[in-house]
């Protein structure tokens, strides 16, 4: 067992505090990691606070991992010591289900294995990446390219690959008109990977405040959602909708700007159903569809992807002692566009 | 001006009664088709009582035409005379859009032409199939083969193409596990269509009360969902499910069932929102889709496909003088599994 320094949870009501959790012993198949950077992702801040269902405390939350590999376990052959590797929601997966089999490891039929908060192979409970040290099996550990700096690349772990995703699979690129509902951590960057794929990117937010950003980011358009005149402007000339927002919308407003054909995904989900008008989706051959991170297989091409397009999450770098700042400032989304924790700073 | 018997709903509140109709002269580009059979469908009776907005009556109703050719204007080339021929749900569109572009008329943006009920290009009010004769532009005409006897044909062009057209969207076939929800009108061609592309079949009723017709349709499993134990029998078990019920189902329950990447497409739809757990879609990638009937071109794909495999509805004929009777028996699920009117009968 490994002791390392760590941000945790005591409960669901109290703010994270220093302190140390143990890592296990780094087996045959896997990978220590130092980690350098660790994106805060508002759903830590749910998960740590108990909104999602009741928790094992301490609880260091943590699912956008970079890092440097310091020891491999004998049989290890994916990476070696001097790496630069990232690790993101899952740790693990059943690896025999159809979906592991497809490579599709975050539809594990069987549940796959969270980063923190999850009971893992050994019956522990998983933690996650506000800590110094990571141990994790060589397959759910992803290659970080040299083209990208560790703290932008942090938030690709999730953010990156729950837009990426949905994106590569409803057939974002050139040619097609893709909106991206919301523009914080996932908007951001489903904003600058639609564009470097090559479609016509629109923003739709709820106001024109970060309209100069949303350009610059890429968008070709950014529309205000406050606005009833958006929704007449936009009928029925859409491929396809991001939604990265987890509030409830009007999911039959948005189906209505939607082509033939098009598809409408969510890649987060508000606790209460949507209501959804079955004629929005009839009279276009609509669909409402939603989207989970992605496989290992991937993160690794995304990774690749955003190194080739030269591009990383836009960050704001903390030290440890900031993080329950954040969480204020997350909830009241004042962050352009993801807090990174920089971890040399834990004591 | 042609003057031609026919029955139509004198208001939204009385019955159908027999009158005469008129059918516009035959146009260079129009046929003359005698009609044999006219199915009943159950949009037919909500149109004309209003359930669904105002009409202007009195209204023929009957979108599932199967007739002879007995006149053709100058200008056509698709019909002749003596020809068996079909007309389904509309009689026209703009022709220009991209979605007719596409041979899919059904979702023409400026709303293609209802074969009743609607404002034609002339700016009459279309008159529907209870009727002995209709005028209609040879492009919305379909070919009805030798292998279909008229009767079990008349139902296709809206039952047929209804559920033929996400079938073959959703890539119904060998290998495939389809479910269909619902056996009536539609549910009956869905579970006959998708037996003969190859797919295994499975009936979602509410009760077991039609299972034997289920399985000699073409069913391989036949459920019921008022037993909770469907629910958890076929969790995560099928690639497309068609639900031909229009009353609010319980969408996520249903959405359950879908295997990775798996539909579940209404071809029908309740007046009030379905509510949707998100959850459900991001948790297999999964889709609530819509579709509508289908285009010219695929309706007679589906036509040339029931011949080739020796298909029709399963149709009970009745006199025009038995309309309204049919009427009450379709609203109380009395009907294996279309009403279809003799048209001769009409005096």
């Amino acid at each position: 067992m490994l002791s390392v320094n760590a941000y945790a949870a005591p409960s669901a009501s109290e703010d994270l505090v220093p302190t140390t959790i143990e890592r296990r012993d780094v087996g045959p198949h896997d990978v220590l990691i130092e980690i350098k950077y660790a994106g805060i992702c508002h759903s830590d801040i749910h998960t740590v606070r108990g909104d999602w269902g009741p928790q094992a405390y301490p609880l260091a939350p943590g699912h956008e991992i970079a890092g440097i590999v310091t020891e491999v376990g004998s049989e290890v052959t994916r990476h070696k010591v001097g790496d630069r590797v990232g690790v993101g929601c899952m740790v693990n997966s059943c690896r025999e289900c159809a979906n592991c089999l497809a490579g599709e490891e975050q539809y594990c039929l069987k549940g796959n294995v969270g980063t923190y908060g999850a009971v893992d192979r050994d019956g522990t409970i998983t933690q996650g990446g506000y800590s110094t040290h990571v141990v994790v099996t060589e397959d759910f550990v992803v290659r970080i390219p040299e083209g990208i700096d560790l703290d932008v690349a942090a938030p690709l772990l999730c953010a990156g690959i729950t837009t990426y995703s949905p994106l590569r699979h409803w057939g974002a690129g050139p040619g097609k008109k893709i909106a991206v509902v919301g523009l914080g951590g996932l908007g951001h960057m489903a904003v600058k990977l639609a564009h470097a794929m090559g479609a016509e990117v629109t923003v739709l937010s709820q106001s024109l405040k970060k309209m100069e950003d949303g350009l610059n980011l890429g968008a070709n358009h950014y529309y205000a959602t406050s606005d009833p005149a958006t929704f007449e402007k936009l009928a029925g000339s859409l491929d396809l909708i991001i939604n990265t927002v987890s509030a409830s919308i009007d999911i039959s407003s948005y189906l209505q700007l939607l082509k033939l054909d098009g598809a409408l995904v969510n890649v987060g989900a508000p606790a209460e159903p949507l209501p959804v008008n079955a004629f929005a989706l009839i009279g276009g051959r609509r669909s409402f569809a939603g989207s989970a991170i992605g496989g290992i297989r991937e993160t690794q091409e995304m990774l690749d992807f955003c190194a080739e397009h030269g591009l990383g999450a836009e960050v704001e770098v903390i030290p440890a002692e900031k993080i329950n700042d954040a969480y204020e400032r997350v909830l009241a989304s004042d962050v352009r566009y993801r807090f990174v924790i920089d971890t040399s700073t834990f004591a």
